[in-house]
């Protein structure tokens, strides 16, 4: 197809700068208007301020940490990857360190950004609250946007960088494992953090003392706070870029590699795609407002589905410009419209005007035991939509590009449907962002005693998060799930490269004397492939177990920690004016646990990875990337849509339903809830960053794997 | 190797068929053993008749039912398999047909002895108990040994009679297809009969009213005895069938075809080691005995590692006479090697002394929540090792068994590997047998007031029988995941027989225009592996949902239908002599509802598979059965092993730690153990069976997925 405007790749470099530029102005025009709504009342700004500096503790806490890790691993990487420095190339070694601390850098400085707005946001939406529902809304949602803007601008800055500096697509992965390593640690650190803070809190002050939920006497409530700042604005955001950057990555190598080296049309597109997606999210953005019926769920959702519309024509049009491709148009479309789907998927199960959550709401009635065991059952049953969506949008990417010139093409259509899906990821990250900033201005309504008018008003607000963030999470599982996809090509393009590199320096067998000869697949009927896939499909489930039993080992810290409080500080159980708990002592705990049990759990998985390479070569690891992603699909989307379940299932029996608040059936349905917190908030979503870690170890090592593996 | 005896496999026939009478006249020895022992109590006799009525109510119902379902199946059978009636043969039709229906049968008389024995042996048990826990324990052992004998002597002869009369492997895949119809219904069905009425006995009797368990006043409490039996004899006796005979009818067609198309050499081996297994248990069960020190549970134990033991002694005696290949027997002891390790692992997790159930219930005193989560991430965890046990296991046997001759040899030493863990099932299922009856006899013993001590006795036989069946139930899934492997291999082997066939009738292309090319594998990176790959992870998670709702639904006509008994029976609640329950209506619900519950789970299982072949052929269909087993394999390790954990954590507790009977920690750990019920004993277990039923449907049907897919 001809086009009708010329254009270079570079001209695309220059086009996803520009639009990343957009954001960033974006970003900031929204932080100004979020910062110039009025703020007066000194409670707020005094808790506000805790909640502050809690956020920053652990976000400085956790880049110190990181920073050591990350030095571990460039070090790795300098003389390792991708091939031994002695062997191949220095300057190889060192771009691909710098990359990876690159993507670090990036997504962290997004990660600060959005904190920082986070933070100031919560205080601005709980007073904004008292001059009515819109305009708290507003502040809500503009402040998470920042965080938005400035995660998907810095992922196309990344991306544009490093391809105009280097135009070589492998140190992409890099980069994409250095934001991945990030999000390893933010994810599920944050996870780690936010549950051993809320569970504690609740088992302390609701259960055992029986004091309200964001009660000041309660010194876990600070930390819990905090929790959802670095848990769900920081994590997700991390969490994003990361599959965000992936997919791009994994794109761009099989692009790369269908250009014949050089980066042109195939190339092209990627940036051009994922730029549009990026405009279709700021005027998504731009447009939000609650409607007149003062909606905030609909307003949220409606401007996803705005962004959705805008994207579609904004890559039909560039399409026809330049002439691209109309079967990879279909492509993304294809993962555009899956996104979508496992959305629905998760809001049916989540939701609490669909049958589900009124199955196990009511269950509440006969106890605990039968309102986890339905949770436990449609978790499980609501994994079949979205696995068959992803199954169909990966086929239907494949068979509609493959016909371009053979699988190669096919893989490449697979990763355009990741980079559809991720398109609207600015839109996606603003909508989540928003929960913890309303979820914050409860707490902070509550605290700063602005009356249940205001109360009323950020509850509300609040439930539309959470009802979001349902969809959301199986958005971000889904969007993982194609990106890991595409990475199995690009890891297959990985190995194919470096055998023909190998061969081009005389290389012929590995270390172990095996013949090195270009793979084309992965066969199940080969066992070596068949053990890879199931110890691949161990790993989530080794990950996600050792992540909660963190948060049931920190959870057990923390509450001595609130009883010694209760204990040793006068007055502070009966609230004496004046007393005021150490919540401080709350926040290291939280930080210091959730950093220390959050590291074996990431280096069993990379270490995992690199034996099943080293003991069964590229075939073993073939197998155990689809393991690892079939099973962390699964568990992920369990986890998730169970916890969102028994969340609302709490949250409609405190609707007045069932006997309503303080009934046999509500303490039923907390306990259900403490169960849900770490599946849906630490455990559940942090497995997409799992899967993504172990695939662009996989990618970035593969070198490694084909000259030294034993069998 | 030459053989120092001279061989022919019509020899190994009548050598299974003796080796099959030994058992059956053994088993008729054990019956009439445990026949002779004293009954006396009236009481007991009594309340033993209503339980054997009520198992005898429900395999009457449940047969009934299943006839019509095998009914329709076989017409479909007639119809289609192994292909359409009006292109094939009618011939190779009603011999498929007929296969299946002697495979249900088979099971099914296996089944109806086994209850018969075991509802009369918990009564001797009982009595036993007055003169010791020796007796006691050989009573319940002996009584299991007879279902083992009957359900393993039925699998030896059953392959027998069909290799006698037909020499056609492929039937064996229609037998054991009517096999795991019949251990859907059992398993499936039986699990949730079980559930439904312990769990609704318990949450009236114990948690409402307070009263003790196996109080003859609670209206369920009969139920929940039949329950035993239904759910852990019959079920897992079929269950067991069924994974035995088909890994026998995998190897089978395997060796038939290294064979070419004749028996010889590798079918002789199936049957020889096959027999071996079953001549091994004879003599274990034979030998069990209680040491001096009187523990069960080494008494258990010991005989299973003494079987396997002889078995080792048998086998290589077996391959020295027969000058057998050294290589399958050493694919063979791999596969028995990792049976020992799945068992370990299992115990590990499940076993009071452990880190784990420790952990658990200290968690309890902090509430119901840590207990679970507890148990959920330690189940999670639990499933590591097995996996890759069963990964590497078939990973050895291929490699062992690959350089006789390439890829099917490969094949056929996987299948091998499966035939030898499952050689020692006649001692396994007498050590699960043994575990309902004890379980029946603690009740009878409480029902009959046979007083503190032979309640003691009885409590100690009991929970003997929880560990064991720990280890039996890691034992069976391990069992039933090298057997589904192994299917994997049958499957491509049917399909390039079918694909032979068919072009010697002229046939090179599908119904839609697809060229039939045979099939050497499953390529992941192929779309449509991949999308089966998908669906099939789904498919698992979706049955053992729908089981589990399945129960929840049941338990409430069930506590409905307790409550009005207790409301409307004068002087029940009361306990006024002569004043008994209408035990019968329980026994009714929990039947009715428990088939009612179960068709749906397994047509669905069954429909998704057809649905995947006729849309994606057999390309889909491979990825389908990898999918299906990887995922189902993860979640039947976790469900069961969570079970067991919380299981023993609340017995744990009872023993007096944290607080012991009463004390709030024992309130949370009941509620884990109320989890945990459908998850070990309905949801988890039938796993197993669901992916085995789903591997034979696209064996047999793989001449009908071959001409009539759609992409």
């Amino acid at each position: 197809m001809n086009p009708i405007l010329p254009h270079t790749f570079d001209m695309f470099i220059i086009i996803a700068l520009i639009v990343a530029a957009l954001a960033f102005l974006f970003a900031f025009w929204l932080y100004k208007w979020v910062k110039k709504r009025p703020s007066e009342n000194v409670r707020i700004a005094e808790i506000g301020q805790l909640i502050r500096d809690g956020s920053r503790t652990f976000l400085r806490k956790e880049y110190v940490m990181l920073s050591k890790f990350i030095g571990i691993v460039t070090l790795l990487i300098l003389l390792f990857l991708p091939s031994p420095i002695w062997n191949g190339s220095p300057i190889a070694n060192i771009s691909m360190a710098l990359a990876c601390i690159a993507g670090a850098v990036f997504s962290g400085v997004a990660g600060i950004i959005g904190m920082h707005v986070a933070t100031m946001a919560n205080m601005k939406t709980a007073e904004a609250a008292k001059e009515g529902i819109k305009p708290s809304f507003l502040a809500g949602f503009r402040g998470g946007a920042v965080m938005g803007m400035a995660v998907v601008g810095s992922t196309l800055l990344g991306v544009g960088v490093v391809m105009w500096t280097t135009h070589d697509p492998s140190l992409l992965l890099g980069f994409s494992f250095g934001a991945s390593t990030l999000a390893l640690f933010a994810k599920a650190g944050g996870g780690i953090f936010t549950k051993t803070a809320d569970l504690s809190a609740d088992l302390v002050g609701k259960v055992e003392l029986g004091i309200p939920e964001d009660d000041p006497r309660n010194p876990a409530v600070i930390a819990d706070n905090v929790g959802d700042n670095v848990g769900d604005v920081a994590g997700m955001g991390a969490d994003l870029f990361d599959s965000s950057i992936a997919s791009m990555a994994a794109a761009m190598v099989l692009a790369v590699a269908l250009d014949g080296g050089a980066t042109k049309e195939h190339a092209a597109m990627v940036l051009c795609f994922s730029a549009a997606g990026l405009l279709a999210s700021i005027i998504g953005v731009a447009m939000a407002r609650m409607g007149k019926k003062g909606n905030p769920t609909s307003a949220l959702n409606n401007s996803t589905y705005v962004t959705t519309g805008i994207y579609g024509v904004l890559i039909t049009l560039a399409t026809w410009l330049f002439g691209f491709e109309w079967r990879v148009w279909g492509a993304c479309m294809a993962g555009l419209l899956v996104g979508v789907v496992v959305g629905i998927a998760s809001d049916y199960f989540t939701n609490d005007e669909k049958k589900p959550v009124r199955i196990a709401a009511k269950a509440a009635e006969s106890g605990p035991a039968l309102t986890i065991l339905s949770g436990l059952s449609y978790g499980l049953m609501s994994v079949l939509t979205p696995l068959i969506g992803i199954g169909v949008s990966a086929l239907v990417a494949y068979k509609l590009v493959e016909p371009l010139g053979g699988i190669e093409y096919g893989m490449y259509g697979i990763a355009m449907s990741a980079v559809g899906m991720l398109s609207i990821v600015g839109m996606i990250i603003s909508n989540d962002a928003y929960g913890p900033i309303v979820d914050n201005a409860r707490g902070l309504a509550e605290m700063g005693n602005l009356g249940e008018e205001v109360l009323e008003i950020t509850d509300h607000l609040d439930s539309a998060g959470n009802t979001v963030k349902a969809i959301t999470k199986g958005f971000a599982i889904g969007a993982a799930g194609l990106t890991v996809i595409a990475l199995l090509g690009a890891f297959i393009s990985e190995v194919n490269e470096a055998i023909a590199r190998l061969a081009e320096q005389g290389t012929t067998t590995s270390v172990f004397g095996h013949q090195l000869t270009p793979i084309t697949g992965f066969d199940l009927t080969n066992p070596m492939v068949f053990f890879g896939l199931l110890v691949g499909a161990a790993v989530p489930a080794l990950f996600s177990a050792m992540l909660m039993l963190g948060v049931n080992r920190n959870s057990r810290r923390m509450i001595e920690e609130i009883h010694r409080q209760f204990d040793e500080i006068e007055g502070l159980k009966e609230g004496r004016p004046g007393v005021v708990p150490e919540y401080a002592k709350c926040i290291e705990i939280a930080t210091v646990g959730a950093l220390k049990e959050l590291l074996p759990a990431g280096v069993a998985a990379i270490v995992i990875t690199l034996l099943v390479g080293f003991i069964g070569g590229v075939q073993a690891v073939g197998g155990f990337l689809c393991g690892n992603i079939v099973s962390g699909l699964l568990l992920a989307l369990f986890m998730s849509n169970a916890g969102g379940m028994w969340d609302n299932a709490k949250k409609f029996i405190e609707a007045g339903n069932h006997g309503g608040k303080g009934s046999d059936a509500h303490k039923a349905a907390v306990i259900g809830d403490t169960v849900g917190d770490p599946f849906k908030d630490t455990a559940g979503p942090s497995i997409n960053t799992q899967i993504t870690v172990v695939s662009l170890v996989a990618s970035i090592a593969a070198t490694l794997f084909l000259t030294l593996h034993i069998f």
